[in-house]
Parts: structure tokens; sequence; C-alpha cells
């Protein structure tokens, strides 16, 4: 049966493949099984972060010295810019190996989207893109209920002025002209794409107005993160499978808003890790990845107390909000190395997210 | 006997005086009582935020309309600079009222230190006018045994491009010609008079050349926020006193690192706050004020893992700890009213720092 | 016959009023005959620069001590905020005194417009009212024929998150939730009313939609500048007046790009100033007083080269904008106390903008 | 004889090497005689700058596809972060190739030194590395005297946390813990290695406490830039040498501040461009590089007046000059693709910098 490994290492800058490199060469994880690599970079998240792209630009360069380029084209690679505060940069890859039974177990399954026009970006058409690639995703990881997907990470495209440029001289007008504003569009889009697949909204209910406006459409296991770095979207289902074995396991919560840590508390124990205050010292290394969304919501108040984050011309709210949930969340674990993203257009509620964690079974060996 | 009282009124921007007056206006609050008033800002905390000197300036001419101008004189007014994440900005102002006993309760008292030239800030002539100042409010608050001192909060100068030419045009070198730098070195300074007036560190051991890098040397209850408003300090001392009643009281802890919640864990329970996951939506208002300092130390790691603060030229490193500490101690209380200044030089452990919390006393009247 | 004085001033702080107060007290200016302040102050210039409402609180402060309160309102206080590169904070004080003729010289008018409602920003209703504030303010310098305007200041409002709340709680939708993007909705719909009052646009080709986007709409004499600080429009209408006197003179020219400087050459050799090189040293006191505005257009290019500006989310495009310009302009003029301000709307062509000069007559005493 | 060329080339991004690629496609330039590439790229030009990284990655790899590997590690990659304003990013491609005589004409030469221990940073051992490294370089230029060097262009190291933990691990202080201000120690340690090279400071006169502090000791033709990519230094000298011949010339000037644009004007002037006025459209083509240094100065002051670059904490002091003096140049040529790179210690004087221009020869076709 398949049995899906997970491998944090820890970075010393966007372009240190040095870690995965020593693994391989160690035999510490097979370049063919592995299906995706997340990662956290220590950019900005926005517009101007080139982080991402030097990423996975040295990281599709060790694997193709492993893979035939064939083989290592069907890598997702999803990095996420930010890591505010002292979250600490670094990579998950995400392998598939095979194993005894039984299940069930985490599963994992990959797909790529084809590019899209920058006039699609933040539109009905990639909301179906996403949708179509989610599908795809979860038959690649096994799983046919979408109440057994736990999370959806995506890495989707945003619009630059040169992109803007390009779709104007071909009489195409993109759905905004502001790139900081194309991030939040094409994450929404893509976490509408996600709600889609899953079922959790009405295809009815969708049209291009209620992008990034209607607050009440949302995913609750939809992760998604704009890059510079492409044009198409990079997909990873993660969920639960009979036909998965393996010692790692997978749950998700959903927080209310950037702190609202007592659904995560609750994920945690449903998967054996004891929270009474923070996680222990000696139950830190079975959380083996923490997914979350931060978001500052649109109405600039939390719990009815103004913050100042949408006001903040100096640095982007997307960053505010990664520092402070992430601070949340880190001192729930006791871990920084988690990869928090920004931007929850549509996933979670207004100003809240989706939180999912791979952890160890209770009882595997560490 | 003196009872302290704690009003806590929410913001509007760094010039809003509204909610203090209409409180004034209301009898909610007795001017001729105010000892001091703290306030966070929604400026950068760093060296051209000018937001502390603005609420400053409407808060004194607020007050010079209900006191005559030598009373108004002595109320020490300590703005921090820095709302990051969710942080919501607001004041706490402090009032000495009376009351039947018993005691112990919640006891304050503010001073007031002469200017000190641009050459002494950051070097020992800084240290011994803060410990002298502290004494002095120490006297104020009726407090005797420094252990009784909970949390020390003081404003405290820096250096500009002016005030350095002004010092050099005089033949005087400056501790350093880095304006930014100039801020933690004054803090450093001040909290080291805390230590020193608490008897947390031996008087011999001092010297200019400690300030700013001697991690060893701390005080645990020293919180101090450098401002480009004054040139002297503002000192507020807060602890428990057999001669203060009143419904309030004061405890604190010390954090190790940005996400040390546990220690703040146990001192809220010390206060009678159940902490079973975040402190429940019905006992949030028992926490009437919590002071805490975030500093992202300076080994550029938190517990093993490499953080990104003090490598990012586009976002200064103190405003990166405020938002991510802020965020780990709004998930524990629940609360984002929270008083997170940054900048902990000297104050609590290397990358750690002091929190206080002032809480209604068990059973007391909501 | 009514003579206009200005008067530049150093500010060594947005809240920096002592140079103007000496000029008072030593009886260089007569606070009666104050039309108006114009300023630069320090901040971004964005959505949370409180530095010119700091600016404008001290200002008022100083006048209500030198003029009754009914006098004292009508002054007009036009802060700007955004120094960027070595441009230098300055106040410039616009005074009506009198002299003997003859004319034409430089003449001043001030008006203030009602408050409008925060889903006023950027619509019609706020170029209308613009455009009413801008004749009334015409009258008051005394000139009629929109030719001999040479320069519209205006100080425009924006919206927060707070105000776009309030509209909302009222059932009515903002221009905008974009804070930031406010700004630029209403600068441009101020420099419309402006176009409008001076007859640059056709009435009937003015529509909510083409307000931000309509680029080939824009008043050659318009500089608008959004500050948190108002709700109103404070204008200062500049031109030539044969009915006004004195030893100023002012003219115009309108920037193609960010760094076209040969119109402003021209406009300086036609105010009698040398511009072979930069304006030499001696003629440098004669520009009394340099108004202009910076913006980084739409298009993402400079003759035909791509920038960077709207790609960049560490630092706003009005702030790259304006450091850039400002730096052409000092070196055109050798001065860097200039009042340049970000954000150039419908003022000037996309990525130009309006430049004013007052200089001193030639032959006229220094 | 040798010919230089220079191909300057706009690229869309830190990893746009479509350009060069497409040129060396077309013939345009050999890979073989390829000596150094400089460029200017949209990151923040300060330590957490990954793009001028990034970019040389790409480049390298482009190189490595046209030439064996000892001779792709001759190219020096001196890429320099900041494009703010309206600059453009490019790439500068400097080619050896060979035509008839007769000289003078622009001479090039690159050398790469060793790298240097983190301790050596903003040291003697720095002056002494870089020393004799341009030496190397004139000598692969053919140039002994010092008087025909008119530029020399290094990429230095700079210190990050790692870096600094790394040196302090194994028992060796570095010059500073502030990782920013590395950069600036770095630059002011390389460009006195080519005041010293060029016999512009005196060998006695240099010692570690004068690196970053006297002002005094410059030199009037290093431009050095920081990057964190490297540990050692890529050196290109760039001068006019009799042994040289082609249609390309090279002349320099030193900006006392940053607006100081009159001796640019002349050296332009001595080139055969037309500088009355910005230089004219059909003559911009003829400025083939303008490479020059940007710097806020020590003083907070320009021409007396004060300006905020060093107080501001939301932006880097380096970024605001390359803006600033961006803008000035820019306006005075007519060109947004010059080489402004920030952080000026030791290299001009205090505030200025120097600049070169490489011009097509009067007459020689377009």
């Amino acid at each position: 049966m398949p049995m899906a490994r997970v491998h944090r290492i820890a970075t010393t800058g966007p372009d240190d493949v040095s870690g995965l490199k020593a693994l391989i060469a160690a035999g510490g994880v097979d370049p063919k099984g592995i299906v995706a690599i997340l990662g956290k970079t220590e950019g900005n998240g926005c517009v101007n972060d080139f982080t991402c792209a030097f990423a996975v630009s040295e990281l599709k360069r060790l694997m193709s010295d492993h893979l035939p380029a064939q083989e290592a084209a069907k890598i997702a690679y999803v990095m996420s810019g930010g890591t505010e505060g002292a979250l600490s940069p670094h990579i998950l890859v995400f392998e598939r190996d095979d194993t005894d039974g039984p299940g069930p177990a985490l599963a994992i399954g990959g797909a790529i989207t084809p590019d899209i026009a920058p006039q699609d970006i933040g539109t009905q058409a990639q909301i179906e893109t996403v949708a179509a690639g989610v599908r795809t995703a979860m038959q690649a990881a096994g799983i046919s209920d979408p109440a057994h997907v736990h999370f959806v990470q995506i890495k989707c495209p945003l619009l630059t002025a040169d992109r803007i440029a390009a779709a104007e001289a071909q009489g195409h007008a993109t759905a905004t002209r502001d790139t900081l504003k194309s991030m939040g569009l094409s994450r929404g889009a893509s976490a509408l794409g996600v709600a889609l697949a899953l079922g959790e909204i009405d295809p009815a209910g969708i049209a291009n107005a209620k992008i990034g406006t209607d607050t009440a459409l949302w995913s609750s296991r939809a992760s998604t993160s704009a890059g510079v770095e492409l044009m198409g979207h990079e997909i990873v289902v993660m969920g639960m499978s009979d036909h998965w074995a393996g010692d790692l396991i997978i749950d998700h919560a959903v927080m209310q808003d950037g702190i609202d840590t007592d659904p995560v508390r609750a994920a945690l124990h449903r998967l054996g890790i004891d929270t009474a205050g923070q996680v222990p010292a000696d139950q830190r290394q079975n959380i083996v990845a923490l997914l979350a969304k931060a978001d500052p919501g649109s109405t600039g108040q939390t719990r009815g107390l103004r913050h100042t984050m949408l006001d903040d011309s100096d640095l982007s709210a997307t960053r505010h909000a990664r520092a402070f949930t992430g601070g949340a969340l880190a001192a729930l674990t006791g871990r920084t190395d988690l990869f928090i993203s920004g931007g929850a257009e549509h996933q979670g509620p207004d100003g809240g997210g989706p939180v999912a964690i791979i952890a160890k079974r209770q009882g595997a060996a560490a």
C-alpha cells in the first residue's frame, strides 16, 4: 500500500537545497517518490517576492539531477513567502513510499493545471480550472470522498505590471490593475475552486463579482498562495485514505479569527497530542507539519476591537497577519517551523482560516 | 487607604482623547487622581514614530483643561508605538483613589527624571538617572521592598540625527551614530537602571561596554520604550502594597523566548483566571491590563531554529517581534488590547521578556 | 493693493512651530494676514501618516494664540506627507499684506469646503464640491480669469477602515474598500474639481467611472494631497493678478513624466532665473517656493523602460515617485526644500504632473 | 588590439536572462569574450535582497551552457540591488573583442578575490585583499597608470546572523553584529582598497577604527556594492588605455552631494554630449552606461538643510538615496537605465559619490 512520508528540512536561505541534497545522498528520501515540495521562504510574500521563484529554480535544478525531465516536471513546488516574527524558513518534502497496511493513513496527491491568461486571474475561469485540478489531485491521492480531504495547498499566479500590459495590449481587461490586489483575487478564486471541488459551495452561487467580496463563501480546507513565478496552479491534496498506510495521520480545524486557537487545540488533541498548556517538548516532534492561513479580515476589527493592519501603508496586512497568527500557533505548539501562509480570501471565515496538522500516529516510533 | 484604578480606553487614532474626555465628563475618572497614562499607538515604534508625541500632546492638552499646570505636569505619559498584527490601540489610565481597606492591593507611583544630554543616552549616566527615578516612583507608590514591585514601565529618549549633531557640535561623542540603534541602547540602559534599583544586578558589574551587549544582565520587571518626544524619563512603578486597598491585584512572569507563554499562564492562574485553553470569554474582563515586552533576541534563533527578523531590511525586528509575541499573548488571553512593547534589551533574558498582569481580584464585582 | 508674501520656514519635526512662532514674535509675519500654511512633513504620505494631522494640530494651536477663533478658522492648512530622499521638511506661510502698486503680482486666495460623507469620496459629488471651493478661492484671490491661475493646492480627505465601516453601517457603499486606494480616488476627484473650475475639462465628460481611470482627463494646475485629518477640503489658489502688487511672481509648467524637467527649466527662465546647468547658488534664493506633483503613472514604464514602482509591496509607489522626481527637481534648482507631493491622479498627464514656481521678481531686493 | 564592447540589456525580472540569451544566439555577443556582467536588480539592495543572488545563479547557468567551467568561472558578476523610483532593471555585459587601432579607448579588466572570513569583513584585511584584486584587474585591463582608471566596480560580501554566529562559534568577533551595518563596513573597506591601489590614500593612514567613520578618506573612482551571495570580491576595472581600441570612451566625475550634477554635466560635455538642458533624445543612445553611487551622507543634511533619510525606520537610507540621486541623474541624461548603486562609504566625499560614464566616441556610428 502507498505510504506518505513528510520530511521537514530547515533552510538557511531561499536557495538552500543542501539539506534535501544531503538527505537524498544519505538515502533518507527517494527522489522518485517525491510528490510535492512545500516551503516557506523569507520574502515578503507579496508581489515583488522573488524568493519563491528562486527556491523553486534551485529545487528544480536539484531534482533534475536525480530524475528524468518528465518525472521531475510532475512534482508540485508550492513555495510561500513570508516568515515574519520567529517563523522559521523550511521545506516540507512529501514522498510517496510503500508499506504494509492497514490503513487509513495520510494520503497525498498532486496536480499541475495549465497556465491561465492574465485576464482570467480572479475570475470564474480560474475557479473552474482549479476545481478540475483539485479533482485530479484527489484521484492521484486515491481519495474519492471530499470529506476525507483535510487540506488543499495551492500555488497560484498573480498580476504584474507587465502581465497587465500584455493583457491590455490584446484588448483584455484584467480583474484589477493593482498588482498587490491581484494576489488576493487569485488566492480567492483558487480557494473557491477548492470549495467547488469539495462540495462546500453551490456552483450556482458563484459569480465574478463575488470573488474577493462575498465573505460568506469559503472553503474549510483550502490554502492558497500567490507567486510571481508561475501562471498555472500547483495543487497538493492531503487527506486520510483507507488505501494508504503508515504512521502519519492528518486532521484539520478552522480558526474563526486570528487568535482562535482552541479549535486547533482540539484537533491536536484528536491527533493524540497533549495540549494542557503549550505542547510539551517531548511531544513537539510528533507534529510533523502544521499548515495554516493567516488573514487580517476585512472589517478592521478582531473581536470588536480595532486593529491597524488595513491602514498600515508601510507594511502589508498579509505580513502583519502572518506574524500575529504565527505567534499564536507557535505558542500553542512550541514550534516555529510552521507553514503559515498569508492571504486567506475565501479560505475559512473572514479574518480566520483553515489549519491542518500532520502528526505521527500515537504510539508510532519517533 | 489609597486605591488604584485602571481604565482601559480604546482609541480611534493617536490623537483620540474622546474616550477619556467622555469618562471624565461622566465622572468615571477624577483628573486629580491620575498618576499615569500609558498607551499603545499605531506608529512603527521606531525612530520616526511621531504618533507617541502626538498622543502625548493631545492628552496633555486635555489634562490641562482639567488641572492646574503644576499638577498636570506630574502625570507620566508613557506612550509606546506599534500595534502590529491585530493588537489594538488603547490607553490605560492609572488613577489613585481612596477606599477602605484591607490591603494588600495594586499600588502605583510615578516619577519623571530630569532631561539627560544626548551623549548620556545609552551610558552609565542614564542607568543612574533611571535608578534614582525608580526609587522616587517606589516611594510615591508606598512600596519599600523591591520584591513587591511587579512592573516598572519607562519611556526614555532616543537619538536623532539632529541630537547627534548637537552633541558633536559641543565636542561630545554619542554612544552611537545610528538612530535606530540608539533606541536599543536607551531602552537597555533604562532597564539596567530598574535592575539596579530593584537589586537585580550588582552595581559593580555595570560598565558602558556592557550596555546593549551583555545579555546576562537583565531585569525581570523592567519595560522600557524609547520615544522621540522627550529627553528625560517617565517612570511608572506598579506593585502590591499592604498600604493600598481595592479590587485590583498584579503579578508578573518572565518569558524565556517569544513564545514562552506557560509562565504567563501560571501567573494568570495565580491571579485566579482559568487558563485551560484560551481564557474563556466570561473571564477576559478580569484581565484589566497585560503589559509585556517582545524582542527578537540577538542570536537569530528561537529554540534552535533560525528566524529572519534580524536580516529583514524592510521591516524592523522590533515590529516583527511585537506582532509575533502579540499573537502568542492574545491567543492565550483572548484579548487584543494588550500593551506589548518592543525592544527588550536587558528586560528579561535574551529573546524573552517580562510580562505583568493586572487583574480584578477573584470575587470582585465585574 | 494687496500683496502676497511667502515665508519658507524649515522645521525640525512635524510639530515644530518654533520657526513661525519666532517670526511672528519678531514682527516678520502678521498672523492676521495669514491666508494659508502649506507644509511638507516627514510621514509616509499614505493612509497611516499622522504627521500632517500633528502639524496641523500644533499650527492651529499657535494661530489660536494670536487670532480670534473665527479668523483662525479661515486659514487653510495644507500639509503633505513625504520628504523622501534629501527633500527637506518645511512650511510655507502665505501672507496677505498691502503695498503700493503697480501689479500684476502673485495673488493668493483660500477656501475651505464643507465636510463630505465617506461615500462621496472619489465621486462626482466630490468633484463638484471642490469646483465650487476653487471658485470661492479664486474670488478670494481676486482672480476672475482661469488663465491667470497657476496652481491650486488642495488637501482632501481619505477613507479609513473606520470611515468605511461608518458608511456601510448606514447602508452606503464607498468608492473603494481599500484605504490606500481611496487616497488616489480622492486626489483624482479633487483634481477634476480644479479642472472643472478652470475650464480644462468638459462637465459633460465627467462620470464616476472615469475617476481614477481615464488618464486623458487632467488639470495642468491642480495639486491635491489626501490626509486623514480632515473630511472637507482646504483649497489655496495661486495666480497672477493685476489687482495685486509686490515682488513675487508665479509661473507653472507641466512635466510629461517624472524626469521631464525641461518645461520646468523653461518656466524658471521665464521667471528670470539662470538655468544653464543647475541654478547657481546666488540665484537659488530667488526661488521662493516650488510646488510639484510626482507620480509613478499607470503604465509601469518611463520612456519605454520598465520601472518597478508599481510592483514594490515594501514601499508605496507614491514614496518612490516623490523621491525620484524630488531628486530631478532638486538637481535642477539646487534646493531641497521643495514642496513635492505624491499621487498625481488627474494632475498632469499620466506619470507626469504640474509644477509651480514662485519667484522673486528680477531685480527685486533679496 | 583589444576592444571593449558594452551591451545594455533590459530585464523583466531578476532571473530574466532571455535578452542575453537571444543576443548570444544572434551572434551579437561572443560568450568567450565576456569579462563581466553588471546588473541592477529590483531588490531592496539591503541584507535580505536575494534578487542579486538569483540573477547571478541564472546568469551563471546560462554562461555554463556556452563556456567550459573554467572560463565561466572567470567572469565577474556584479549585481546591485535597488531600482528605486523610475530606475530600470537591466544588465551591462562587458565584452572583450578585437579591432584595429588606434587607441586610446575604453579598457576593462576583471578579478575575483579569494573568500574572506566573516571576521575580516570591514577590516584592514579586507582593504588589502581588495587592493591586491584591483591591481590584478588593472593588469587584466592593460592599465598601469592609476590615473587612467575611471571606475572600479566591486561586489563585496556582508554579514548575516548565520555568518556572525559562525565566526563567534570559532571565537572571532565580527566588526559589527548589525547585519545592515556590515554592508556599509564591507563597502567602505572595499572602497579603501580601491583608494589604496590607486594611490588616493596613504597606506599609513589606514586603521580599522577609520573604516566607516573617517569620511576624509575616499576614492574618487570606487563603487562597491555588498551582497549576500558571495564571501569574496568580484572586481571590474574600467579605464582608458592606449593599448585598447574601439568606439567606446570613459570619463568620470565626483558629486559632492546627492544633487551635485554639474560635474557630471561637465564629464558628459567632455565626452562630446550636448548638455544644455536634459541630454536631447537623439544623443541619449551615446550614453552607453552611467555608473554612480548614491548616499545619504552622515550629517543628516544636504546643503545645510535637514533631510530625513537617516531617521526613517520604515525605509533604509540607501533606498532613499538611490531613488533621489537616481532622479537627479535620470533628469540630466534623459535615461532611466542607469547603474546607480547605494551605500557610498569612502566612495566620494560624505553624501556624494563617483560617477562614471561610458559613451560612444563622437562621430562613431550609432
